[in-house]
């Protein structure tokens, strides 16, 4: 229980990972594999690795605790179908919005993380936690923020109100998602690889019926999924499906021993990392507003996780003293 | 001793209205008089009233507590020494480094303040509060990040050393000058309006000997100082010397009666003020950053003078509570 830590950084680790190798696996500024089949491949990867470890379990001499029942079961489809709606509503969004907008716009998910923990998860918050929670969202929107010297330059506001309205479902899906997997894996005892076999069986299912959507879309121009399966993938593709692969599990580990606002910190501190990462790998020019955004971040971790006790030591007896240690000069 | 945070509001409102009023002085974006007038007559105005009150003062049944010993009297004029020797380091910094740049450093005073306020005044601050007060140094300074849209881009640390080395100068100075002046009212009970006419008799000397100074510079070209003293003189240009002289009382009243932090947080919030009204007034562009400057420093405000038992009410008992609220399924 005490290392939820170590996951959480390992998290944060791998996940700027992901940026990173996604970007230097294309070559000359684009992909010449189908990146499509990267989620499905992860998927996959990740069955395999809990599989296994569910059978090892099997046959220690302690039988892991294994809920069988399909009024069980048939819960865990339902991360899946949530992200099946998300990436929709995602695609929608886009229609309305630039990138960048909807790059910030995403930061809301960490509110409505915390405000779907408080209401579905029944977790009571402080208000320093809470504002912990805000003050991170507006953290990883500082260091977002367009510099001077870019490119695109849009007004706040400057969308049509679909737009933002889609864009706040988003979040709250997004968040539902989360919030749903840790209420899944943390209604019973049941082992963490029988709970990751059920995730990821119906994750390899809609994967494959998404890739399956897009040839009937595309016609099957491209030919059948399976046949594009790993063609184009050089060493470094392989990296980012099993680094995908392995924050999934890691994500997974998280939503079981620790919560959704660990993860929700794990995946913000990423992002930032990214963007350090970026200025000395592909000389990104470092920002006032990245720095600022992590000072917030920071301040935000601190506030979340210290021991109150470490934050509000008022020494009452002690605010009266300066005065008292000043010489008086007075005329009388 | 309650209403400190009246006049705090006060101080934010007259504050922010500086800005807007010197702004509104102007006729087709330039000054019709001589604004190095100006704060020498708020001198004058803060002299008269703090007299004239210390007068009524004296007539009351309780005469008023006044150390008139040279050791005291001579701590008086300390105060706009600093400010001399800070203005000089200003406009030495200002050959280093542009206005923005500038203006961005200026927000290293609220810092160097809490820490000046700690070592000087040895009061005890938490680690929440100090978080608030970096917080609020943040805040203001996402507050004025540039824009994708605005004309000068200057890159982050690309001013010669110098210019930072006088901008942290500068800002340790600005502290320095608030956190004595706040040693000099509090050292004893002096009446308030006996310490101000000290205060300001040396303030309204130091402001004739730059006046004198400037006029020396210039080879008088433009004749002594007296003559141009209400040369070119608006309504609105007496109402920045009135709101210029009231806000300088509130701050004395402050020191004497809050402290520097209070008074940061007044004119920090001021600036987050005066540029929400410049969105309405001058119909400036609101940026994201600005808001979320806002949220943070609002965030900070809270932080810092909330009860802690109001930030930290954790409820150790339901922490968890939602794991046996939540219905078992689990196979036997």
């Amino acid at each position: 229980m005490t290392q939820w830590y170590f996951v959480a950084a390992l998290l944060t680790i791998l996940t700027s990972s992901q940026g990173i190798l996604t970007t230097l696996s294309q070559s000359h500024g684009k992909y010449n594999y189908d990146y499509a089949t990267v989620p499905f491949l992860a998927e996959v990867f990740k069955l395999l690795v809990s599989s296994f470890f569910l059978w090892r379990e099997c046959k220690s001499s302690t039988r892991p605790r294994m809920t069988t029942e399909w009024r069980s079961v048939c819960l865990f489809p339902i991360p899946s179908i949530i992200y099946l709606v998300h990436n929709n509503v995602q695609f929608a969004t886009l229609t309305y919005v630039d990138t960048s907008t909807y790059q910030i716009m995403g930061n809301l998910k960490i509110v409505t993380t915390g405000i779907l923990f408080r209401l579905f998860l029944r977790k009571k918050l402080s208000n320093l936690q809470w504002m912990a929670i805000v003050l991170l969202a507006v953290g990883t929107t500082t260091s977002q923020v367009k510099g001077c010297g870019e490119v695109s330059c849009d007004s706040l506001l400057s969308a049509p109100m679909q737009g933002y309205m889609l864009g706040i479902l988003s979040a709250c899906l997004s968040a539902l998602a989360g919030v749903y997997t840790e209420f899944l894996m943390k209604k019973n005892s049941d082992s963490l690889y029988w709970q990751n076999v059920q995730l990821y069986t119906f994750g390899v299912i809609f994967n494959i019926g998404r890739l399956l959507l897009d040839d009937f879309r595309s016609g099957f121009e491209n030919g059948p999924w399976w046949q594009r399966l790993v063609i184009g993938y050089n060493a470094t593709t392989w990296m980012v499906v099993l680094n995908l692969g392995s924050t999934g599990l890691l994500v997974s580990w998280l939503m079981k021993y620790a919560d959704n606002i660990v993860k929700v910190y794990s995946t913000s501190m990423a992002m930032l990392l990214t963007m350090i990462l970026s200025v000395y790998l592909f000389n990104f020019k470092p920002t006032l507003q990245l720095f600022l955004g992590i000072i917030i971040c920071m301040m935000s971790l601190q506030m979340y996780f210290s021991p109150p006790s470490t934050l509000v030591d008022i020494p009452a007896t002690t605010v009266k003293a300066p005065l008292e240690n000043l010489k008086e000069v007075t005329v009388d």
